[in-house]
């Protein structure tokens, strides 16, 4: 099984803190519903967002949405070979049931999320707890965790597939951010930090095409 | 240049014949924008949809948003070297301009289409005009023109990506919508039909993977 986590995932409720400024209370009127249980989305709440730590990382939902299409969209995720985890910047877990089809409609997965998030009870598909990213990498048990950033060792998509299908728990860790790095404590939890591209590469784009490559990966161990 | 034609597009504005029913009523009063001017998108007007003509390939915006990420993060995209047009069902094509960036938030992609296709004018980074596939190909001067089908012959993605990268003008041609096949004429324009998985894939599976692989095969012809 290949374990996939997008860590630091610029996805959270809207948080109290910037709850009452008026993009929000817009945003929220809007939408009808309470700004306590609405995405941070900075594509609508970006005056408010500048008064948030970190700010640069974070209300990117868009973002989470298209790099988890990218993986479970797949022959290898179809297969159920692929376990997904969505890591929050705010430290909670979103546990995805193997095979589970993603709705493509970003309206529709805004609506899960928010649902996950409240912790309102949903499909069970989704299961959501608070937990670090270090807690997370004990609990999957994984006997190599490599990271990807451009900070990393250079490294081909190949290489870096052959090296997962070599593990019995690989887990593989992209950045659910739109800017920056990941912090001191995820760079700390990684057996290793590899660069497939001399440039950042979108979540989405570094996703599929490692996917991909485990996929082609294990069909040559299988031949 | 690579040339990535999205056919047959399940992308347009709302047709005539339905914008009286109930389901594109309510979506055009929500939104408070003209039913004619808003996109048919089957997660809102899925009980209109019925009474359209191939009402399973239409309405999926949404699709044809994540088909279009996958392309335009990857390097080659970014470098200036795939041209992208989306053909729609209903024979009008969307040019993008080189290297022009789409919105990852579904709500500005959509608000963007529908500029496009109302014909308002808009930034000039995206050019719409009424136009057959056939047409389409024509102007691209294409010297290889290969669709993606699960009813083609099967090759691996490096074969197919080998094949384009040996032609002067290549073009490769998905599938822009959720269910079903080319149509005959679209068949008949092909030079090669070719599938790359025995089931079908998504769009964007699709496209990551040829657009990886040509970067990669292209990078092979430089060493």
């Amino acid at each position: 099984m290949l374990n996939f986590v997008l860590a630091e995932s610029a996805l959270e409720l809207v948080p109290k803190e910037v709850r009452k400024l008026p993009a929000v209370v817009s945003d929220s009127k809007r939408r009808e519903a309470d700004a306590s249980e609405i995405l941070l989305d900075r594509s609508f709440h970006h005056s408010a967002m500048t008064r948030l730590k970190d700010s640069e990382k974070r209300g990117r939902p868009d973002l989470v949405h298209v790099a988890l299409l990218s993986v479970t969209g797949t022959p290898l995720y179809l297969d159920g070979k692929v376990k997904v985890f969505v890591h929050t910047c705010g430290d909670v877990v979103l546990a995805i049931a193997e095979k589970t089809r993603l709705p493509k409609n970003y309206i529709r997965f805004r609506g899960l999320m928010e649902e996950a998030l409240s912790e309102k009870p949903g499909t069970g598909l989704i299961k959501v707890r608070p937990m670090g990213i270090k807690e997370l990498f004990r609990s999957i048990r994984a006997d190599a965790v490599i990271g990807l950033s451009v900070q990393g060792k250079q490294m081909s998509v190949e290489e870096l597939a052959r090296k997962l299908s070599a593990a019995t728990e690989p887990c593989v860790v992209v950045g659910g951010f739109p800017h920056g790095h990941f912090t001191a404590e995820t760079l700390s939890a990684f057996d290793e930090l590899v660069r497939v591209n001399p440039k950042p590469l979108e979540a989405q784009v570094v996703a599929s095409r490692v996917i991909y490559e485990v996929e082609k990966a294990r069909r040559g161990l299988n031949d």
